[in-house]
């Protein structure tokens, strides 16, 4: 499926150890910041000179805002919790000066990189990358400056910008535990995403300190979709022995386990108490008030716009992880144990 | 607004005029295709030369896949009407062989040219621009082709592929006097734009040759959001004389009226016939079984980008208009007046 020719890149980090400074220092003098000497200035430009590092990236790293564009990945828009995102990311990066570039691509056929490094883009955020996910390894390698917005890939270690998913999902576990349930179901999102990764594990995880499992003809697992809320529903609620409330990985399968539960003629929350996470508009709509884990979208967006900016200005700073705390909103989808 | 500096661009119709050619023999010269004599093509390549044309767009002129990349210009992300049009035109421009670059902005600070014509992209397809938009005449001063999906702008004579908006108002109107209804209220979408003018339009002329007037406080007008239908539902239904039907718009407006309905206690469809306009996705679930106006959207998209393709090929062939016919899809939310 990859389509790109591999090459090996010459990074600031090679300019830096041929010159022998650091590498910040080798950002600042090609970008003619202060603080570095006329003396040093000239020893980098020597070094970059002859790793062909400046006819390379000198366009890029002569300014900060080369384009003035950012690209944004994106694979899912057909789920409205990137809509949601995207909104808010687009006024973000506008305030700080950039154009919001929207690359997108269907889940089964990731964006690559080539279409990133063709030098229109000053710098990526990436949304929708799988666990697995080669791009931000390509993108740190070919020297674009980039920032995971929702979901991170681990063991890469570079700036991101979260939602607390294990800190929600035990919230979750111990409300619902409080409410008096025992009989607790779960549909949960891609196990090759962080999100749903991490919140099916924390939730189960806080259960098993309860001294509750979830059995397996109460788990249901797919895409972040409604789709995949209304088929968990009729299968866990297929056989004799129901769960009394279910635990749902995003908004959107929340909410097509409340249209699911509509036709089967299912009474929310008397006889199933229904708790999405994300907090998508329509999670408000009064036909839903689905009680939900609210993360602040618009500051996850703001913050994410402003680590890129930081990044595109001085890129030698450490990375930064943002991650911001989600907390339950109230609505009409809980209740005690029927 | 406008930060672009307007220039005056030369058009392959200078060089035919210079070459003494017509302008479809100027493509064809400059890309090396079939059907033109030596003498023409050094004619033509002489003129284009002299004009400048050559220099300035050769990369784009020799090949219509110089960058393989098609922008899509769409201002409201939020309205969950163009993420299900954009993940067909996805799929669509892919099968082309091109891939989607969508550039998004604020409904109130609409896109321009300037992004647009950068040389980053082979072609544009524009999804929301305002009836009163300079767009599309600037992107054919500029020579970027280009195609109108859903919206078209007046006057404007290219590409357009849309649905038949004056006769899906007509069929809705028609259905509704079938079904009894003579109360009826009308939710308008944004008088600037074409769906928006032409959908209020055709609906209100239909009633009057039924002999029926939509008084103004059963009429209410803002954009197409789910606020629109919530909000103007609240002032209609403010009053002691009510209405027995509803169009709205679009079935985001739609869906808005359904869950100010739900709040206030207005049985549907007992009380209220709600009719919306597009069928998307979310119309169908259970909770809402909206009676809508169905666009093919996947055929909407999948025209926009057979005509951008044979654009690309074929610069001089005439403008086309594809108008596909929305029919009407009878779910939950009519019936005759209570």
């Amino acid at each position: 499926m990859s389509r790109y020719v591999a090459s090996i890149a010459i990074t600031s980090h090679d300019v830096a150890r041929l010159a022998g400074v650091s590498q910040p220092t080798v950002s600042r003098a090609l970008r003619d910041q202060r603080g570095v000497s006329e003396t040093t200035r000239a020893k980098v430009r020597a070094a970059a000179k002859e790793l062909g590092y400046v006819s390379n990236q000198a366009g890029r790293a002569l300014s900060t805002r080369a384009t003035g564009r950012v690209g944004v990945v994106s694979a899912e828009l057909g789920n409205p919790f990137y809509p949601a995102l995207l909104e808010p990311l687009h006024d973000a990066l506008d305030e700080h000066g950039y154009r919001m570039i929207l690359v997108t691509d269907r889940g089964d056929l990731p964006v690559e990189v080539e279409p990133l490094i063709d030098g229109s883009l000053d710098g990526v955020v990436l949304t929708t990358c799988t666990r697995d996910s080669p791009l931000p390894e390509e993108l740190r390698r070919r020297g674009l400056p980039y920032v995971m917005l929702n979901r991170v890939v681990p063991g890469v270690n570079s700036d991101s910008c979260t939602t607390d998913n294990a800190a929600g999902s035990r919230l979750v576990a111990d409300f619902l535990i409080e409410l008096g349930h025992r009989k607790i179901a779960a549909i949960h999102g891609p196990e090759g995403t962080s999100t749903g990764h991490d919140r099916a594990r924390a939730f189960a995880g806080r259960l098993r300190q309860h001294g509750l499992m979830i059995p397996d003809r109460w788990r249901h697992r797919g895409p972040f979709a409604d789709t995949t809320g209304s088929t968990g529903l009729r299968r866990i609620f297929a056989g004799a022995d129901t769960p009394t409330a279910v635990f749902c990985a995003n908004d959107v399968i929340a909410l097509g386990v409340l249209n699911a539960a509509h036709e089967i003629g299912i009474s929310i929350p008397s006889d199933l108490t229904v708790i999405g996470m994300d907090d998508i508009p329509m999670a408000a709509w009064p036909m839903f008030g689905l009680t939900t884990l609210r993360t602040d979208l618009r500051a996850l967006a703001h913050r994410a716009a402003q680590l890129l900016t930081w990044r595109l200005r001085e890129p030698g700073r450490p990375p930064e992880h943002v991650v911001l705390a989600p907390e339950l909103v109230r609505r009409a989808t809980h209740g005690p144990p029927g």
